[in-house]
C-alpha cells in the first residue's frame, strides 16, 4: 500500500502548530489568572479575550461573543436568526457544513453563484427582485471554503447596498482572513457597516483548531440574545481553552505563527497550482491567494465520483465538489493544501493524475 | 459596605482547586500528544480520555460521549429524545438550568416530590399509572442539585422496575458522586441496568469547572445519534481541555484532587449545619453527606422573597428555592457551601439569621 495522502480535511499539519507556544501560553494562563482559568465562566467567554477581540475589530466588547470554536457560533445565530421555512443566500459552492446546518433547521436555502471573484451580486440582486426575502446572506469572504475565491472590494460594498435596501442580515463567516500570502487585505464588511453585518471569526487557522475557540461580533442587541441561548445550552465555554488563546495572542505567539502558517500554505498553494499545471492540464482553478483550498473544475461530464474512486485506490482522499452544493458540480473538487507537505502534494497530485486518465479513459472506451 | 458572602453559586473555591497540577497536566498534554491536543478531534471526544471514562464505567468507549460540559450533554440528550409535547418526569425541586433546557423544549415537565431519601417513587407510580408516558425521567440520584439529598438503594431499583415496565429512560444526572463525605456510597443505576439508563457527570466538581469537561455514557446507538448532533454542532468539543483533562486523571493528581474537595466540603457543610442549628433554629434541613448543597424549608408562611431581599441588604447571596420549582417552594431556599470558607459560612449564617428576625418580625407586627 502506498501511503495515504490526504487533500480532503481542512487542517494544518502539525509542523505549522506552535506547540511549545501553546505550552508556555497555557502556563501563564494558570499561573497568572488561575481564578478566570479555572472557575465558571459565563457564556460570553474568557473577558480578557473578549476584550482584546473587540479591540481588534475597533468595537465595544458588548458586540462580541467568544464560543467553543466558530462552527458553535454558527449554530446559535442560526438558532436566533433562522425559523424553518425562512429563506437564507448562500453561495454555490459553499461549506458543507454550513450547508448542512442550515437545511437540519429547514431553512429555505437559496444558492448564489460564487465567481472568483466572490458571489454573483447580480443573481443575488435578481433572487430578491423576484420575491426572496432572506433573513441572512451566508458569505465567506476572504479564501472561501471549498472554492478559494475571494470576495472584490466593489462586492462588498454593493452585498452591503442589498441588504440595507432588502433588510437582511449578512453572516460575514471569516475564519482564513489572516491567511493571506500573496496580494493586499480588503477591508471586512463589518468594518464597513456593523448594523447590517454579523461576523465570525476564529483561532482554528492561526491558533490550532484542538482548542475549539471562536467568536461572533455583532449588534450588541443580537449578541445579548445568543448569549442567553449560549447560557441555557452550555454555561460557558471552556476558559481554560480561552485563556490559553489569549494568553497566546497578548505574547507575540500569534503573530509569529500566522507568519509560520502563511509561509507553508504559501509554497503549499504554488507547489499544488504547478504540479496540476503540469500533471492534469485539463484542471482548470484559480491559484489561491490564502486559505486552504483550491477548487478544481475538470472538463464537462467528467464524472468526479468515479474519479474520487479511483484515487481512493491509490490511497489519495480528496473531496468532491457536489457535496458543497445542493446539486450539480458533479465535474468539480476541492484539494484542501493546508495539512500536507511540498513532497505529498507532488505525489498526491501524480496520483490524481493517474486516477483520472483511468476515469477519463473509461469514459473513451 | 460588609464583604459580599454567596451561598449562591454551586462552585468551588480556588484554594480548593490544584492549579498546579492542571499546569503539569498541560505541559504533560503538550509535550506527549501535541497532535491530539492541537488537531481537529471529533464530537465524540478525545480518544484516551473517552477510553479511560469507559474503563471507569465498565462499558466499551462506544458507550461514551466526552462534551464541552455536561450542560450541553443534556442538551444533546434532549435534542435527541425530548419533542414538544414529550412528557419528563424531574425532581421536585430539581436544577433550575434543567427545568429551563427542558421547558425551552416544549416539554410537559411532571415534578415529582423529592423526599430525603430521593424521588417519591410511589408518586411516579401514579403518574404512570394516571396515564403519563414519559420519554425520560431526570434524576439527580446523590447530594441533589438543590437538597443535597441522596436517592436510595431501593428507590433506585423501584425507578428501574418502573422504567422499564413503561418504557422509558433513565437520565441519571451525576455530578456530586465523587463527592461523597460521610456514608457509603450506592451502586449507579447505569451500573444496575445500561439499557435502561443514560448517565452523565462532569470532571467541573473533581478537576475544576472552567475546563468544561463533562461526558454521557448510554446505549451505543443513541450515543452514535447524539455524536451526529454534536458534529453538527460543534465538530470536536475543546480536545486541550479534554487532554489536559486525562493527563490529570492519569497522573494521580484527580485522587488527589478529590480527597481536598471532599475534606473541605465535610468541613463547611458541618460548619453550616452547626450555625444553622445554633442561629436559625426555625431551619429544617437535612445534613448533607455529599456535594456542594444545603436546602433549607423555613416554617411555613415564611417569605424568602422579602428574605432574599434583606439578605442581599446585608450582602449576603442565596437561591430562593421558587427558582427550582414551576410553583411554590416560596418558604425554602438553597445554600451552596462549596464556594465559601468556614469563617464566611459563620458570618454568612449570622447575616441570614439577623434578615430572617427582621422578616418575621416585619410580619407579625
Amino acid at each position: 500500500m502506498a501511503k495515504p495522502i490526504s487533500f480532503a480535511r481542512g487542517a494544518p499539519s502539525l509542523d505549522i502548530v506552535d506547540v511549545e507556544g501553546l505550552k508556555a501560553a497555557a502556563d501563564r494562563a494558570f499561573a497568572e489568572d488561575p481564578a478566570g482559568a479555572t472557575a465558571y465562566g459565563t457564556a460570553i467567554g474568557y473577558p480578557p479575550l473578549r476584550k482584546w477581540i473587540a479591540e481588534r475589530h475597533q468595537v465595544e466588547p458588548e458586540h462580541v461573543l467568544v464560543t467553543n470554536g466558530s462552527m458553535q457560533a454558527d449554530a446559535f445565530l442560526f438558532d436566533a436568526l433562522v425559523e424553518p421555512g425562512d429563506s437564507v443566500i448562500v453561495e454555490r459552492p459553499t461549506y458543507d457544513r454550513t450547508l448542512l446546518s442550515l437545511r437540519n433547521r429547514g431553512a429555505d436555502v437559496r444558492m448564489v453563484e460564487l465567481e472568483p471573484d466572490g458571489i454573483d451580486v447580480a443573481a443575488v440582486e435578481r433572487e430578491l427582485l423576484a420575491g426572496t426575502a432572506p433573513k441572512l446572506a451566508h458569505i465567506i469572504p476572504n479564501f472561501q471554503n471549498p472554492a478559494g475565491y475571494t470576495l472584490s472590494a466593489a462586492k462588498r460594498e454593493r452585498l452591503l447596498e442589498l441588504a440595507r435596501a432588502h433588510q437582511f442580515t449578512i453572516f460575514e463567516d471569516d475564519p482564513y482572513v489572516a491567511l493571506r500570502f500573496e496580494g493586499s487585505p480588503l477591508e471586512s464588511m463589518l468594518s464597513m457597516d456593523g448594523d447590517t453585518v454579523v461576523y465570525a471569526s476564529s483561532f482554528s487557522k492561526t491558533v490550532c483548531p484542538g482548542i475549539r475557540v471562536g467568536y461572533l461580533v455583532g449588534p450588541a442587541e443580537l449578541i445579548a440574545r445568543i448569549v442567553k441561548i449560549a447560557t441555557s445550552t452550555y454555561i460557558s465555554p471552556s476558559m481554560v481553552s480561552e485563556a490559553i488563546v489569549y494568553q497566546f495572542c497578548i505574547s507575540g505567539a500569534l503573530e509569529r505563527s500566522i507568519e509560520t502558517v502563511k509561509h507553508a500554505l504559501r509554497e503549499r498553494a504554488k507547489t499544488l497550482s504547478e504540479a496540476l499545471r503540469r500533471e492534469l492540464p485539463d484542471a482548470r482553478f484559480v491559484e489561491p491567494q490564502g486559505g486552504y483550498f483550491l477548487w478544481v473544475d475538470l472538463p464537462r461530464g467528467t464524472d468526479v465520483g468515479a474519479l474520487f474512486e479511483a484515487a481512493a485506490e491509490r490511497d489519495l482522499q480528496f473531496v468532491k465538489g457536489s457535496d458543497f452544493v445542493l446539486e450539480g458540480a458533479e465535474s468539480s473538487l476541492r484539494l484542501a493544501y493546508s495539512g500536507v507537505s511540498p513532497e505529498e502534494i507532488e505525489e498526491g497530485v501524480g496520483r490524481l493524475a493517474e486516477a483520472y486518465r483511468d476515469v477519463t479513459a473509461g469514459v473513451a472506451a
